[in-house]
């Protein structure tokens, strides 16, 4: 049922978590490749990771295709090694243009040797908490070695250190003003810092727990909702009104599937800030119902309200009627009629405007269509 | 590789077209449910599919789930009895609102068995060709019987009526102007029409031939837009530049995978209006000459180009340099930066946003979210 078995290299980030998370638990080698600095315009970002395990497979991307054949074959030899190292790879072959968009510019890629110090940035993200992850990428301090890691919570403390040596505490404390942005811009990026005894050159990677998909109702046009939505990227969850005949196992694409009542779906929210809800049970008063539930008893950012314009009014209605009291900012969670304006009536389609919606909505976009985008497609990331 | 074989429900028209197209080869029973009316608001609209197989399985839907069960059911009696009938499902029960978006509202569905009536216009839709089925679905005119048909093409020209009694002629033709109001919109409805003899209801049924997204490039980040495009109901072409490494196998997803130069693009082309195409070649001058070819060569309404904007900004410069000229109009129909804005730079986040722009403009829509759209989200058919 895993996407990344069709195509490892576009696997998402919750498939890559989840390959990193059984590597560990299996004791079995792995070598992860994230790129640290790009110099022109590229297909990915800072932060991008590949996993290669031995027998030169591999999962995710670091281009569109350029550099994942020489990074498998580095992967080897970082393994012997047993240690960290960055490669920077030139790929400037006299496009003129400096746009090609494809094998050109310069990149640097870190790669390592999975160990215990990358599983406890796992087992933050695995309790929905976002982690900051410090590397040292070059050093010409003598204390400090490519390698070095301090991986932060979200509070700035730092977590276990086992199997790798920590970044000296001050260098760390000394970046928090660094930290901070790039968890704002949810990005990542390298800095140079002066030591006493040199320059560090420290990649600060904010990552990111997976988004869930939380959908309440359970007939068929749940399955390409979930099916779509697992393939984005997020960890879908399906509620079921209790008492439905679905016991479960009808759900492939959701990780959890758990029977509810609307008026305690809240408990099945397991992340508020990181879980977008879609209400879906094509009974008015079930919806009605976890709507009122999500947006009183949740801070969940996004509750997509399937139906139409018309439906969401009456439910209005009935809100004053009861003597709820939902507020602006309430309100403004509410989406519908759900997804984004793509005018299809079909299933598939409707699940494609759905997801993609949700999508926009965690990346704090409004949809719509880059060519009409104001500025940058990407933010940039500016740092204290 | 079928995405019905995962979900036969959400089976998308292209798949259906398949399906119906397979049963009609191999002689193998099947009977075609469409939608002809709907009272309320309803998952489905006029027009939606479903077909069933003898051993009740079906493909494709006609609501959320409420009727698929009794339509199978009733598919037996169709196919025994071996004609076409309309059954109305009344399932007001009770709801106050009549917005439960569910097992409410009144549904007309036509139950025909098939036949190779409607395998003309399986032909016409196989060539890219637009056409109206027009049967009746009630009637008090002795002449004419619920299931007798006209398929007329792009033209209004009268296709073949193998296995099935036709429409008679002047009822066609007074229908010209409802067929072209809804050919327009591309949408289905039923139309009351009088006869010399009685009342005739015809359902007058749009069929769209299924939309081609044409993908220029080989490089990894093909294949996540090539099976999304394929499971958002898409057929997909792969063209690939002439010398490079893929030979086909490599794109499981494509219907078709052609090898050709930048400038001999537009041969890979066959149904312009309904084509889709991306540049994602990540080579600026393969993109720029396949970029020029589609523009100036064929009337393709949407040219992707993958990068920022400022490769597209360059590629205009070198045309003005060259002595391109490209009219306000052909630049219009560049899409770039390609996608809806939805801010993700994974590689599955990026097909996702890139098909879902497609399909935007396939439905000539703009991609923002539906609540934020001014009036209905479906379009209303008025029909003179």
């Amino acid at each position: 049922m895993d996407t990344d078995e069709l195509d490892p290299w576009s696997a998402t980030t919750a498939e890559l978590y989840r390959t990193l998370r059984a590597r560990l638990d299996g004791d079995d080698p792995a070598v992860l490749a994230t790129i640290v600095d790009v110099d022109g315009s590229a297909y990915r970002r800072q932060g991008a990771k590949m996993i290669v395990v031995p027998g030169d497979d591999s999962y995710g991307s670091i281009t569109a295709g350029c550099l994942e054949g020489p990074v498998v074959d580095l992967a080897n030899a970082v393994l012997d090694e047993g240690r960290a190292r960055v490669e920077t790879f030139d790929l400037m072959n006299g496009d003129e243009w400096g746009l090609g968009l494809g094998c050109n510019g310069v990149i640097d890629i870190l790669l390592e040797p999975l160990d215990n110090n990358f599983g406890v940035a796992l087992d933050a993200l695995a309790n929905d908490q976002p982690v900051t992850v410090l590397t040292a990428v070059e050093s010409s301090d003598g204390n400090v070695t490519v390698g070095d890691r301090t991986v932060l919570d979200s509070d700035l403390s730092s977590l276990g250190d086992a199997d790798r040596n920590r970044l000296p505490s001050e260098l760390v404390s000394n970046e928090s003003d660094v930290v901070e942005s790039l968890r704002e811009s949810a990005s990542s990026k390298a800095v140079q810092l002066e030591t006493s005894a040199g320059t560090v050159s420290v990649f600060v990677d904010h990552l990111e727990p997976v988004p869930e998909l939380l959908l309440f109702g359970n007939q068929n046009d749940v399955h390409p909702v979930a099916r779509i939505g697992r393939e984005a990227g997020f960890r879908v969850v399906v509620a079921s009104s209790r008492g439905s005949r679905s016991d479960g196992s009808d759900f492939p694409y959701a990780t959890r599937v758990v029977s509810t009542h609307p008026t305690e779906i809240d408990e099945a929210v397991r992340a508020p800030e990181n879980t977008y809800a879609v209400l879906m049970s094509h009974n008015f008063l079930d919806d009605r119902l976890a709507l009122e539930t999500l947006l009183e008893g949740t801070s969940v950012p996004y509750v997509g309200l399937m139906g139409p314009r018309k439906r969401f009014e009456e439910m209005q209605t009935e809100f004053e009627q009861e003597g709820v009291q939902l507020s602006q900012s309430q309100l403004e969670r509410v989406s519908t009629p759900v997804g984004l304006d793509l005018g299809s009536d079909e299933p598939i389609q409707i699940a494609l405007s759905i997801v993609s919606e949700t999508l926009a909505v965690h990346n704090d976009r409004n949809g719509g269509r880059l060519k009409c985008r104001e500025g940058p497609i990407h933010e940039r990331v500016t740092t204290p």
